[in-house]
């Protein structure tokens, strides 16, 4: 988008210009007195909407959840509180590679320069202590001036684009209104490097490691999602028959309705089906996976010579590093030189264990058992699906997703209260797509507010709150060192069906509860496929119960991560920072 | 507090031990996994209650309040999402000088020392990003060993009380659970250094500065209610008779039903009487003041040859710089060389200027003019007055506190949201005395959740809610330069008469709404003297209307913070960071 008319454009209108060029339509933010002069202009640039979020915090996760279905998202706060609450959630979109450009509406330049003493600041005429906080989680950052606007800025968002995580932009006061020569044209995303001998290299090397191989397999994580490699793995996939793992963080990219479709991948806490194809697999290719301590960093049994390892920006096989080269080219390379597969592997790895049929006589409690079936056969085709770390996030595991559905979870980050605001921000981008939210009530209690948005943007999605009384994931650790659960693992029990009625007249909206098996099959019927109403439900359950696999996990948790007790990580691949 | 019996104690227990012995009984906090070795340990430990909070920002602020009244406060999250969603709330208690500890239960050392890829990180081996995130906006910071626990421990911890500023303690699970020897006797609170040569001299500038002053006043901030200087400011101004300003920070040192206050002083926006008594005086003895862009660091005129500046640490006299001298022993000094003021000075000048009663007949909407007056009768001796930026804060302003009142509002950090948690930490703080927190639309849909823990509590609060439909701020600085209001400025309007139902069952609360003056004239006077319900007064007014100096706030700072159109600052004293 080249903006403006004239010779010149502000350059405010320049950086607008430039998001707008990546694909950004709607910036979610706090507005500040230092950050009026951006702001300002955020309200009269055509193509970009300001959606106002109650907090700072919760604007960086709805930013994050759009830019998982938008491709980039971008909050717009103001220099030191408004910037420092959104932190947590920039450093979210880091650790889960999430592109996301954080826009701080700083202070005159002249006010910096002098050393003033001004409020949001500590009155000791350092200017730079946020910018430094922002440093330390994300990829680049710059504050801004009218010298060099367009170069720092195209140079800024390039490397949010190229590395898929975060950045940091500050625009002083008399920046964003200083004008600048109209950019000749519009920003061009920065092509991947490609050293075609490197290339070359790979190929050969893997040619050779898949020479005889028969019980070859793709795992997928999450970075292949950013880089819109889904058609590339299903073309793979179907063309070389292929089975393809899951990590968790790596869902939505790959049809889970695809007979090829073998399941989640985290190590020992996986289905044993599951196990056998990956680690009994002659080749593993990982396309941008990351091990890390729950999904097997210590319990994977993948010997490191079976591996073709695809990252963001380099290749290995067997532990030989080729680069630089893009993923999405290496991918095509193995493509190419795949043979088919022809022996079989077992199917059926994610069939729900018990029917998907709750009994609509039964006064006995939910369990989780019953209870993710169920939500399973809810969910359809192009769904939006939000899962909150902990209890929703092990439910996740236990559902098989309808095709086309997207997955959002930050199981790396882990910070709850992500659910509610992200899922919001995944319906903006998302829009005329389902969203359907799930979370417990510790998480809720982190973020409801932006409940109130997905009203006012007439959102029409599911909420199914867990209210297990408190943190799931404290109590399974103590049972896991066989200690009692503490009383910080409860949690007020608040009036949650009232919740909804704080946003929204009665009668807009399905607020139920569920504390039955026969009361959930009922809501779960009632829910119209063309639901027009906002739906919520709380679904009561013991907290003694825990969904498959989180007994498993606290076990491995409380040994190898609080208590030191773990043997050397094996050398898995990972895509995290270098 | 000597913890323990036997030979040894855990780091925890020996830092806990710590904690209550500078005064700390509660610890506001939200649990997680590589905490639970520390917080296992509070909940088991004797003095020192757990309060968890709905999210951490919620805790930070929370700690604040508390610290404002007990004197400290502390939190206690986790590493990674946990520590950084608190970050904006610890650098509030920097700007503020406000004592805070920051416990972060870390990873396991081993964990660090093998740089494993494990959740709550960047997965790229480096463990310190956060605690360099904190060193930022912390006076010390430090990650336990057992080694080294109580030398470190104790360093910390009397950084926080020296500076009165918050710290940042990181302790590993490992580190939590490890056995050091007992510490041999409690802590002890450094005391504060002097140089009596210094001291004398000091006294020999102040004596000849004083020799024949006429009009002398006192100028209180904030530091000398941290440092707990209110009795020695009391004696000085009754024995000698001389008049006190508070600068808007510094409210609640010293009785504003005391005939000798005058009132509030922020330069030219301050009232006319109060800016004849202090800037028509022949000496300004300055106690821990600071002057920054909304409170007269533009348009104060004070002759720096007449001020008198007693720093934390320091003191001046016309400029020449004498110390170490703590704050208390230089205003000892003072009151003995100081002479009794005979000269008269304006009277009345808080005085409202309206009277406080409502037209219990008028079906007009309810004006600032006349709101604040009406609040100020309701407040009584003892109250907790807690105000949040912006809106509210003018408001405050416009109110003479009754006798015993503190005044909890952060003017130089200015974060929204601030209000609701603070107010219930600073009743856990102060049981029996009544909380009255004065918020806005936008501020409570910041931070709602704490008012679950008020009725958690059985805390009797009073909650007036100014609603305007949005930020009050950001219209005024855009009519102080002759702009519409804009968008972003407008929020959603919540049914907030809902929002205690989600807390407590209606009969526990009174929630009701006022949009005319005979409606808020019932509401007030129904408040009974001793309610024993939680009460919530939705104030609806003009969004137009504004309280008394917000509009020339709003002309300074855009002519000055956003512009840059400002003469360099005065010499003014400040008590900020050096």
């Amino acid at each position: 988008m080249v903006v403006g008319r004239g010779e010149t454009v502000t350059v405010a209108e320049l950086l607008l210009g430039r998001l707008h060029d990546l694909g950004v339509r709607h910036i979610f933010g706090v507005p500040g007195d230092y950050a009026m002069e951006f702001t300002d202009q955020v309200m009269a640039f055509g193509g970009i909407e300001w959606i106002g979020s109650s907090n700072e915090l919760n604007a960086g996760y709805t930013a994050d959840g759009y830019a998982r279905i938008a491709g980039i998202g971008a909050i717009a706060t103001q220099y030191g509180p408004g910037e420092l609450s959104a932190l947590n959630a920039l450093a979210g979109a880091m650790a889960e590679s999430v592109p996301v450009v954080s826009i701080v509406g700083g202070p005159s330049t002249e006010i910096m320069r002098r050393r003033t003493s001004v409020h949001h600041s500590f009155v000791d005429g350092d200017f730079d202590h946020w910018a430094r906080m922002a440093g330390e989680v994300t990829v680049a950052q710059t504050s801004l001036t009218a010298e060099d606007a367009l170069r720092e800025v195209d140079r800024v968002l390039g490397e949010c684009w190229s590395q898929q995580r975060p950045v940091y932009i500050r625009i002083p006061g008399d920046v964003a209104v200083a004008s600048v020569p109209r950019p000749a044209r519009p920003f061009r995303r920065p092509e991947p490097v490609t050293n075609a001998a490197q290339l070359d290299a790979f190929a050969a090397a893997a040619q050779r490691r898949l020479a005889g191989a028969q019980r070859p397999v793709l795992l997928v994580g999450n970075v292949p999602i950013r880089l819109g490699l889904g058609p590339a793995v299903a073309a793979f996939a179907s063309e070389r028959n292929w089975p393809v793992a899951a990590q968790a963080l790596g869902r939505g990219l790959f049809d889970e309705a695809d007979p090829r479709y073998v399941g989640v991948y985290s190590g020992l806490e996986s289905r044993d089906a599951v196990r056998e194809v990956v680690e009994g697999a002659d080749v593993v290719v990982c396309l941008g996976t990351t091990f890390i301590d729950w999904n097997g960093l210590f319990t994977a049994e993948l010997d490191p010579d079976r591996i073709i390892n695809l990252g963001p920006d380099a290749a290995s096989v067997a532990g030989t590093r080729f680069g630089p080269i893009p993923m999405a080219a290496a991918l095509g390379r193995l493509h190419q030189l795949a043979v088919r597969r022809t022996r079989d592997w077992p199917s059926g790895v994610v069939q729900s264990k018990t029917s998907p049929e709750l009994d609509r006589a039964s006064s006995g409690p939910i369990t989780h058992e019953r209870l993710w079936p169920a939500i399973e056969a809810l969910l359809r085709p192009g769904d939006i699906v939000v899962a909150e770390v902990g209890t929703s996030f092990f439910g996740l595991e236990m559902m098989r997703l309808p095709t086309g559905a997207s997955a959002l979870s930050a199981p790396i980050w882990s910070s709850a209260g992500y659910v509610i605001p992200a899922a919001f921000g995944a319906g903006v981008a998302g829009s005329g797509r389902r969203v359907v939210s799930i979370t417990g009530d510790g998480g809720m209690q982190m973020s409801p507010q932006e409940i109130g948005q997905m009203f006012n943007f007439g959102q029409s999605s599911i909420i199914v709150m867990i209210n297990n009384g408190g943190y799931a994931t404290e109590r399974a650790l103590e049972k896991a060192v066989g200690e009692e659960s503490q009383g910080y693992a409860e949690i007020l029990n608040w009036r949650y069906s009232k919740l909804l009625a704080v946003f929204a007249a009665e009668g807009d909206f399905v607020a139920r509860t569920a504390r039955t098996e026969a009361e959930l099959a009922e809501i779960l019927a009632d829910i119209d496929e063309r639901a027009e109403r906002l739906t919520f439900v709380e679904v009561v359950v013991d907290p003694a119960d825990v969904p498959e696999g989180m007994p498993e996990w606290s076990r491995e948790a409380s040994a190898a991560i609080y208590h030191a007790k773990f043997p050397a990580p094996a050398r898995l691949p990972w895509s995290g920072l270098t």
